[in-house]
């Protein structure tokens, strides 16, 4: 009769490797029918509950304890496999540490001091810790470790900062630095492409796709999933990005990440645009704010990504010709729509560009205006404001603004007078029903704001050549009162965001240095041995430590030992 | 010196026009200075303070009363300008109502029985009685009022769905039926692209622009901006895309929309995919599930979706072969990924297609699985689910799932065994760092699913031939195994689409008649009237009625009449 027999053993550390190998060794031992080898944690009671690996004395295995069960055919197989553990472990740890490892980090680097990146994978809870040593050293960090926390992100990322060094991570999976692939990385031929990635397989799945179709990479950087977190603000993304940017190698950018912070996203936006190199953006999940702004691109999915960075990477790359910027009286834009939807269309765009923005058709809670008869956010804050005219709160007992221009003419001139306004915008719409002159009703307000209130003002024109009111006719009025004039929501925000942008990441202050992706890589590697050997096996100069938590993993001891060296 | 002089009139009814056309004759009498004529709303009450015509009496008028503010050189004229007032409103009327008109539905119709369509434009309080009055007569209906309760809203249009009657509204700005712009329309020429759109400038811009790319419109249906709200549940689109499905002269449908209720998305796609028409499908803030669908194309912006919609409609369209879908023993489909991005890219694209989905990398808050362990959503609810199995909850003291697969191999065999289950999806990522044979550690497990238990399995494969893994190897033994193999999410999301997609809208029963879209048109208008000017002018046939307010706009002395009716 079947048996399950298990054994705990409480707080000390394992090399997860080591316990894949116990587990696969001690379910081949004759006898036994399934084993389970896991730290004490939440989802490993699961697993085994799941597997029908969990005798009730198991419930107690926290999670720094090791977890040991053996179903056997019968209670005396059982007890022979876990009388092996010990044996397994001494022979799991001699193959692995048949070369040698230097035991610390400095002498590691005496070993080789090229080594300017150092890999970090040993467990969360160490991580930092050793995160802090590789930085004091003056090393950039691929940190592959998961379940670090946000703070220790942050004053990891804060320090590098001021240091001019690179962390890719915490738990950050891939990256290819000078052709080599670190953590998890698919073997791409180099060329003209350099990522930004805060999602690991989205960078293997880009960078695949990108030699799948004849491009290469130049760089791929990682960033670990919350960087773009408002908590973190895109500090390796921002340096990453001004990197690339200054990097004569790569002459596309790939921005890949999950949904990030509305206002991380347009300061990353803006650096982007700064760079002036073509950029495909894919921030899964978060809707596009059109096809196309300037050089900034995007993309749908992974695979669009991966075939735009290619497309572009072949062409010949003409920078845009920027005409100089209107003088213009404050920094705010205000749209003032008859068109719901074209309202709508504007905050779109324009929320990957303008920050912050406020309006009465949100396409994110936190735009929402309290009362669209402000002209500022929550708590008044100033900000850039999209209004649409034609709501139902401004239409009760009055016509459509886009029969009745009274409302708007209003508007313009309250919102001319405002010192922080710079820029009016301004929706035209022709066709049966509408006014039958808007633009003739619109021109002397128009006129009176640009000429006399040194206020940009620019009009969205939707309509056909068939239309009632003339489209080029209404056109030519429009400019004649010294509006810009654009028939393409697009072609509207890439001019609004070459002028009005919110200022790009503050410089990365001292810049990551060009040499981080010059020199021929070499690393240090602390955790996961089977990193080390893909980076040998790959060419590249490594050198492993031979890695033990302090302390033998006693939690109390390390905190007295962190005590006694502050 | 300068003196600001005022009426209120309280409780009576004047159409929109009539008050435009009052403040401008004000204005422009000798010695005005200005002039607001509003119903006093508190938009109104701002707007008029803004434009310093509010005097402290004015404070008085309620959202009924009529208030007329004059700003004038003196009190003397401002008075004269006042005792104005009835002489003027007095000419406004004459000029108006120069032809007969009927003064009831029913005599308008008896005048113009063919009139299939009722538009209505009066005040929103008295639309959804006049609208009632529409249906009952077995009239489709453009309802342009805004201010319409909800509860109205979904009231008509259940009724209207019982009956086969399409309802464009409330807030419906824009349509376009047989050549006839209805409401605000711009002048486009015939062609083979239908549209439906919950959004009024939106389908301008769109079929604006169609037309200014060489393309043509056979029908525009309007559904109001609610429509896909889960309230209404998106009955007027849904019986729009059927219609045009049925109808010969559409050969490429555009639906445009605000964000839509996630579930009427799901369902509204369904009904796209079902009709085999090529679709274009442009959510507007909502991100895009990758860039087609099948027949479903995904547009990021307004002028993308008219230019992808002129493209498709030059196409010869070769109907999709589509191959029988696979036996299978549940409706749902689970999601094993290692890979947290890919998790993250099947969810984006799968929840356009799949309903209810939950997961651990929700891209909505309501897909959040409270505990990745379990297999169903909150509350117990059944439903698809996608787990990131690389997620930090698994990870703790455990390999990554691409290094070890023992997690991965034990939950498809529990996810096998229930009787709901009828796809398991899995990635396969090869590359540095990963497991040297995924396919190999998955295959036994697949081949046991596929055979035994009589599930589907699909793998999505990331990697390059330079690959450490061999990937014509890897692809090779997950066929044979017995899983479809994809590298691309977009396919996989089609294919998932083809054969696991939540049901498309119930069958609007009696479907909406194609003799809506095919007889000439014809229409009685109700409210503004240069609705029917245009009408008129593009050669329809239409009827005016002299709409007056019931009870003349008593509140009190209407609803002792409607009590009266019931």
């Amino acid at each position: 009769m079947a048996a399950l027999c298990f054994e705990i053993r409480p707080g000390s550390y394992y090399d997860s490797v080591i316990l894949m190998q116990l587990q696969r060794a001690l379910a081949e031992l004759p006898g036994v029918l399934d084993a389970g080898v896991v730290m004490g944690t939440p989802a490993n009671h699961e697993l085994l509950l799941a597997s029908g690996l969990y005798p009730s004395g198991a419930t107690a295995a926290r999670p720094d304890d090791l977890l040991i069960v053996i179903q056997a055919e019968d209670e005396e197989a059982g007890q022979r496999a876990l009388a092996q553990v010990d044996r397994q472990l001494q022979r799991r740890r001699t193959t692995i540490q048949n070369a040698f490892q230097p035991r610390s980090l400095d002498s590691a680097l005496k070993q080789m001091p090229q080594a300017t990146w150092v890999l970090v994978s040993v467990p969360g809870r160490y991580a930092a810790g050793v995160a802090r040593e590789a930085l004091a050293q003056g090393r950039h960090l691929f940190l592959y470790s998961d379940n670090v926390a946000l703070e220790d992100e942050i004053a990891l990322k804060q320090e590098a900062a001021e240091k001019g060094l690179l962390v890719m991570g915490p738990d950050c999976g891939t990256a290819i630095i000078q052709g080599i692939g670190l953590g998890f990385a698919n073997r791409v031929r180099r060329g003209a492409i350099g990522l930004v990635g805060a999602s690991g397989t989205g960078l293997q799945a880009i960078t695949s796709r990108i030699h799948n179709l004849g491009g290469g990479v130049s760089q791929a950087i990682g960033t670990g999933g919350r960087d773009l977190r408002a908590a973190v603000g895109g500090l390796t993304a921002g340096a990453a990005i001004d990197l690339l940017g200054r990097d004569p190698e790569t002459r596309v950018i790939v921005l890949v990440s999950k949904p990030p912070a509305a206002e991380v996203a347009t300061r990353l936006l803006a650096t982007a645009m700064t760079t002036g190199k073509p950029t495909v953006i894919y921030f899964q999940g978060y809707a596009p704010p059109g096809r196309r702004i300037n050089n900034l691109h995007f993309a749908r999915n992974l695979t669009e990504a991966a075939r735009m960075a290619v497309d572009l990477s072949r062409e010949e790359i003409a920078l845009q010709d920027d005409p100089a910027a209107k003088k213009r009286q404050g920094p705010y834009v205000r749209g003032l729509f008859s068109g719901g939807t074209l309202a709508y269309e504007a905050v779109l765009g324009l929320q990957a560009v303008l920050h912050p923005l406020y309006t009465n058709v949100p396409v994110r809670p936190e735009q929402r205006l309290p009362d669209a008869n402000q002209r500022q956010g929550p708590v008044h804050r100033s900000g850039h404001t999209i209004l649409d005219l034609g709501a139902d709160e401004f239409t009760q007992g009055r016509l459509h603004p886009m029969i009745d221009p009274d409302l708007r003419l209003r508007r313009m001139k309250q919102e001319a007078l405002a010192a922080d306004v710079g820029l009016i915008l301004l929706d035209v719409v022709l066709g049966e029903g509408a006014h039958p002159d808007p633009a003739g009703a619109l021109a002397s307000t128009i006129q009176q704001v640009t000429r006399e209130e040194n206020i940009a003002v620019v009009a969205l024109v939707v309509g056909t050549d068939d239309d009632p009111q003339n489209r080029p006719g209404q056109i030519d009025q429009l400019h004649a009162a010294g509006a810009m004039v654009f028939t393409d929501t697009g072609d509207m925000v890439a001019y609004i965001a070459r002028h009005w942008a919110t200022a790009a990441t503050a410089t990365v202050s001292p810049p990551v240095s060009l040499a981080a992706l010059q020199a021929p890589f070499a690393a240090v590697n602390i955790g996961l041995a089977t990193f080390a050997d893909s980076l040998a096996a790959q060419g590249a100069e490594v050198v492993s430590l031979d890695w033990r938590p302090p302390a033998g993993g006693d939690e109390k001891l390390m905190a007295l030992l962190a005590k006694m060296k502050n």
